[in-house]
């Protein structure tokens, strides 16, 4: 089906979007795609990329950013959405997580896609209803949401639950910045 | 003079290493290029690259990461070694600090360099013999070690210091590894 839509990039092609929803983290990187028409959303893949935690930082973050180019290049989604991470720990931490979300957000940008940010709140909320919703009981609901769906690990169903809230939240946010 | 020296990714031929620097910043990262022969440093070229601060993240990180690679293919450095940042700001700054971080990393290991790091005092103690030395010094300490230098910025400047940091400890470094 998908070949029946040749993709250019940012632009939607007949009201089907494809895209790609990151949960980033220098150990594991979860990736979650899907295919939104309309308020129909199609499950296409998702999965977690790994670095090697005994690697160096700039080696971990390579395998990454090669990890996400190739998803990207196979699966080539219209738009990208990640999810911003709530950091209420040392600046110590939050500096190397920012390091995994440097990738998270270049990889998709040198690719041409626009990449939209979603607090991790919004994203708990627009899933399961509660912004305190647990990691459970949002793998629940991208069941529920994605019946084909096999999210293997929770990186994964987070990833998914980043596309699907960039799938209901993208019109109003073309809405803002057309009446900027 | 440098086409005397055929480079192969991280191998340093003939005694010569060329090093690349750099000085992360979401805002302004500063790069500098030096070789060292022994204790003989010899500058390259140094320079500054600027993301447009009302562009969104994304964007902002793909101008950076299409900077450095450029800098990395026309001056095909050896090496690369990146500024440890201190960070003892408020968790969400270190994490935007992070993410420039990541670019900063990446690019060089995603063009098969080795990519050290250093603390920022341990450069300030090389260059200037304080760890507590302003940027002032670092730039006056600059132009005394690398004469030819014309380092339009501090970020600049500041790259340089962390490429000469590198030239003076990387042999340290290897016999660290080597003795592991």
């Amino acid at each position: 089906m998908r070949d029946a839509f040749p993709r250019s990039g940012a632009t939607a092609i007949a009201g089907t979007v494809r895209i790609i929803g990151i949960d980033p983290g220098l150990r594991n990187m979860g990736w979650g795609i899907i295919e939104a028409t309309g308020s129909r959303l199609v499950y296409v893949g998702c999965g977690t990329l790994h670095s090697q935690a005994a690697g160096e930082t700039a080696s971990r973050l390579r395998e990454l950013h090669e990890g996400l180019a190739k998803v990207i290049a196979t699966h080539r989604p219209d738009e990208a959405a990640v999810e911003e991470t709530f950091v209420n720990r040392d600046p110590q931490s939050a500096l190397k997580l920012g390091q995994a979300r440097g990738v998270a957000l270049v990889v998709p940008a040198l690719a041409g896609l626009p990449v939209a940010e979603y607090a991790a709140n919004l994203i708990k909320k627009t899933v399961t209803g509660s912004g305190h919703a647990e990691k459970t009981q949002i793998a629940m609901m991208i069941k529920v949401l994605l019946p084909r769906c096999e999210a293997g690990s929770a990186d994964a169903a987070d990833a998914l639950a980043v596309a699907i809230t960039h799938a209901q939240h993208r019109g109003m946010k073309r809405l803002e910045q057309g009446a900027r």
